[in-house]
C-alpha cells in the first residue's frame, strides 16, 4: 500500500488543533509559544535526549509517557530551554501543565511540555500563563495553524519544518503529520531538537512505541550538526485513533505500512534539520553501501557527516576525499580501504573519485560543480556485503561561527 | 629530584644532531624536510594513530619499533602526508630509508620516516633524495639546528614547538628534548600530529616503552582541535644512552624521575599544539577535580574541550556555562550536576560561576575579562572524590573555517 505525501504538519491528522502565540518570553516581535491539542485523548510515545543533564520538560514528559498517561495537549516555548534550572524549573513544568489543564478543560497529567533556547535562565511564568490563554483562544484544526505552530518553535532555524502523509489501513485513510525545530540531534547552542508527530491512526500502545523507537535510530539519530547532544532533545508521537481504522498491531503488515509512513515523516524532518544546520549552505548525505552489517554502515556514515574537516571541505566545494577516508578510518568501524570505491553525487551529476582505494584521474572541475549544489551526497562502497545506511549533516561555515561565538550575548 | 627547564629541542640531549632543508616537496620558499640523527644507535619507543587508515610512514615505523631495531636517524617531510598512497607509498618509505642509510652510513632499518601534509598525493622522490643529501651535509648538534628542524616540520602551525629539560640520575645529568608539529592528536586537515623526543638517558627498553605509552594517555591523548584523528599521528622517543647514567629500570625511583621529566616535555608540546590549533586565539584547558576515578575526570574534561559550542563561546569570550554542563552531560561519564561547582580562571583572575549546580550572581563583565586572555581554564569540581584530569583544546574561530574550507585548492 502506498504512501501519499500531502501538505501540512501537526494539524493534518483528524482531530488535532494547533496555535502559536507571541508571549515575549525572550524574543520580541515574533511568536514563541505553540500548542498542539487533540479533541480526544491520545496514546503517546516519546524518545528523549541521552544527555545525563536533562532539562526539566524532558523529565516531565518522560514520566508521563512512561506511566502511559493519555495525552491531550503539548505546550512548547522557544527562547528559554528550562534546562539547568533545578527544582524551580520542574515547578514551572507543573505550573504550565496545570494552567493549560485549567483553560483547556483537561487533566494536568495529559499535558506535555517542551522548551528550547538558552540554558540556565528561568521562565517568566506570568508570560507563559498569558501565552497559554492566548493559545487556547487561537487553536484551530486548519493547515495554517499547524504552520504557525511550526514557526513559533524555531530558534536559529531559518525555515519551518513540517511534513505529512496519508495511507490506507482497511478502507480508512490514516494521516501522520509532524513539525520539528533544530539543527541537529547532536546539536547546536540553542540546545534542542524538538519533533512533534500527530496521527489519527488507531494503533496499539506497543506498536506505537516500537515504531517510534525503532525508526528514531535510522532518522533523528543519524543527523549531526556539531556533535553537541542537547539537554532538551525530544520526539513525541501522539495517536488519537480518530481515523477509525482497524487497530494496527505490532508485527502485522499494517504495522509495516504505518512504520513506513512514519519513517517518511521522521526522515523528512531529520533531513530538514540537518540541511538547516546553523550557518549551513548545503545538506550533506553520507551513504555507505556494501557493508557487512547495518551497524558498520551507520558508524562509517555518521563519522563522515560529523567530521569538521569534511564539513569545511563541503563548504569550500572541495573534493578533498582524503578527509572522508580519514573520517571513516577513525570511526571505530573496521573496513578495508584498499577495497573501497568513493563517489560524489548531486543534482549536477555523479562522479567516481576512488576505485579500490586508489584515486582516479577525475575532473576536479566536475567535482567542484557537483559539490556546489545545495544537496550533496558522498557514497562509499566498501564491498563487504549488502548492508547500507545513510547519515545527514551539513557544511561548516563562517555562519556557524558567527551564530555561536556571540549567541548568548 | 628536580627537573630543570632549559632552552632547546631535539639537539639538547648529548649525541643528537639535526638539520632542515628546503626540498620543494610541496611548499616554495621554506624548509620542508628535517633530520634527527644520533651518533650512537638508540633504543626507540613509539605510539601511533589508532585510525584504521594508516599512512605508509606509520606502518614503516611501527614495524621497526616493534622489532626493537636500534634507530639512528629520522627523516621527516612536511607538505605531503604519504597517506592513502598504496604500495607506491610504502616503497617510498623504503627508498627514503635506503637513501638516508647510504649517505649517513647507517643501516636502512635504523632509519625512521615521518610525513605530514595532504593525503593522497605521491612524494616526488627525486626531491626527497636531494633533500636527504642536503640534510646530511647540514646536520649539527647545536640548538639552532634543532630549532630549524622544528620549523621545517610545520604545516598550518603558526609557531615552532620545542621543549627540553635536564635532571640528575646518580651523579649524571640526563637531558630530554623534543619537537612537535600539529594542532591536535584529534586533528585538523594537515592530517598529522608529529612529536619527536630525544634523550641521552641510559634506560631499559621496558622502562622507555612504558614511560612513553603511559604518559601519552595524559598528554597527547588529552588534546583536541577538531575531533579528526589523523592517519599519520606519531610520537617517537629515542634514547642513545650518552649521559652515562646508571641504567634506569622500570618501577624504580629513577624511572619515576625520568617519567616526570618526560611528562613535562609531552605536556608542554601537547599544550603548544592545542594552543596553536588552526585559527585558534586561545588555549582552553578543562580541569575536572573531585572525580571518583581518573577515567571519569578524563572523559568529562575531554568532552568540554571537544565541544564546538564551548569552543565558539570561548572565541566570543562568552561565559556560556550552559554549554559546558551540556558537554559534560553527553560525555558518557556519569556525574551529578546538582553537586557541581564551576569556575573560570585565567591571568585576569578566577571566578566561581556555578555552586552546587546553580548559577551564582556573578559579574558577566569580569567573566568576559577572564575569558579574553590567551590561556583560559574551565574548572569543574564534581565533589565525588579526589581524582582529577586536564584536557586541552582551543577556541573555534572564523580562522579555522578559512583555513579548512579551501585548504587543498
Amino acid at each position: 500500500m502506498g504512501i501519499n505525501i500531502i501538505e501540512g504538519g501537526v494539524t493534518a491528522a483528524k482531530g488535532f488543533e494547533a496555535a502559536a502565540a507571541a508571549a515575549g518570553i525572550k524574543y520580541e516581535g515574533r511568536t514563541d509559544m505553540a500548542l498542539i491539542y487533540s479533541e480526544k485523548p491520545c496514546k503517546a510515545a516519546g524518545t528523549f535526549t541521552r544527555n545525563v543533564v536533562q532539562a526539566a520538560p524532558v523529565k516531565w514528559d518522560k514520566a508521563i509517557v512512561k506511566e502511559e498517561k493519555r495525552v491531550q495537549a503539548v505546550i512548547i516555548n522557544s527562547g528559554i530551554a528550562n534546562a539547568c534550572t533545578g527544582e524551580e524549573g520542574m515547578g514551572y513544568c507543573q505550573e504550565t501543565a496545570e494552567e493549560a489543564a485549567k483553560v483547556l478543560g483537561v487533566d494536568s497529567e495529559s499535558v506535555l511540555v517542551a522548551s528550547t533556547g538558552v540554558i540556565g535562565m528561568q521562565l517568566p511564568m506570568d508570560r507563559v500563563k498569558a501565552g497559554i490563554s492566548m493559545l487556547t483562544y487561537l487553536k484551530k484544526s486548519d493547515m495554517e495553524s499547524g504552520t504557525e505552530a511550526a514557526k513559533a518553535i524555531m530558534t536559529t532555524d531559518t525555515e519551518k519544518k513540517e511534513a505529512a502523509v496519508t495511507f490506507e489501513i482497511g478502507d480508512k485513510t490514516v494521516t501522520i503529520g509532524g513539525m520539528a525545530k533544530g539543527s541537529g540531534m547532536i546539536h547546536p547552542n540553542m540546545c534542542t531538537m524538538l519533533s512533534f508527530i500527530t496521527t489519527d491512526a488507531k494503533i496499539s500502545k506497543k506498536a506505537l512505541k516500537k515504531a517510534l523507537s525503532e525508526d528514531v535510530e535510522d532518522t533523528y539519530n543519524m543527523i549531526s550538526v556539531d556533535g553537541d547532544t542537547s539537554t532538551n532533545d525530544t520526539v513525541l508521537l501522539l495517536a488519537n485513533g480518530q481515523a477509525g481504522n482497524p487497530k494496527i498491531r505490532y508485527g502485522t503488515p499494517e504495522y509495516e505500512t504505518f512504520k513506513g509512513a512514519l519513517h517518511y515523516i521522521n526522515e523528512t524532518l531529520a533531513k530538514k534539520m540537518a540541511g538547516d544546520g546553523e550557518g549551513a549552505t548545503a545538506l550533506l548525505e553520507a551513504k555507505i553501501v556494501g557493508a557487512r552489517t547495518k551497524e558498520q554502515a551507520k558508524v562509517l556514515a555518521k563519522s563522515i557527516v560529523c567530521s569538521n574537516l569534511v564539513k569545511t571541505a563541503i563548504a569550500g566545494h572541495d573534493a578533498n576525499w582524503g578527509r572522508i577516508l580519514c573520517a571513516m578510518g577513525y570511526s571505530g568501524a573496521q573496513f578495508d580501504m584498499e577495497k573501497a570505491d568513493l563517489f560524489f553525487e548531486s543534482a549536477a551529476g555523479k562522479l567516481k573519485i576512488i576505485e579500490s582505494g586508489t584515486a582516479l584521474d577525475y575532473s576536479e572541475e566536475k567535482a567542484t560543480e557537483i559539490l556546489s549544489e545545495p544537496e550533496v551526497t558522498v557514497i562509499a562502497d566498501i564491498k563487504e556485503g549488502d548492508q547500507k545506511a545513510s547519515a545527514w549533516g551539513c557544511d561548516l561555515t563562517h555562519g556557524y561561527i558567527s551564530i555561536n561565538a556571540d549567541y548568548r550575548s
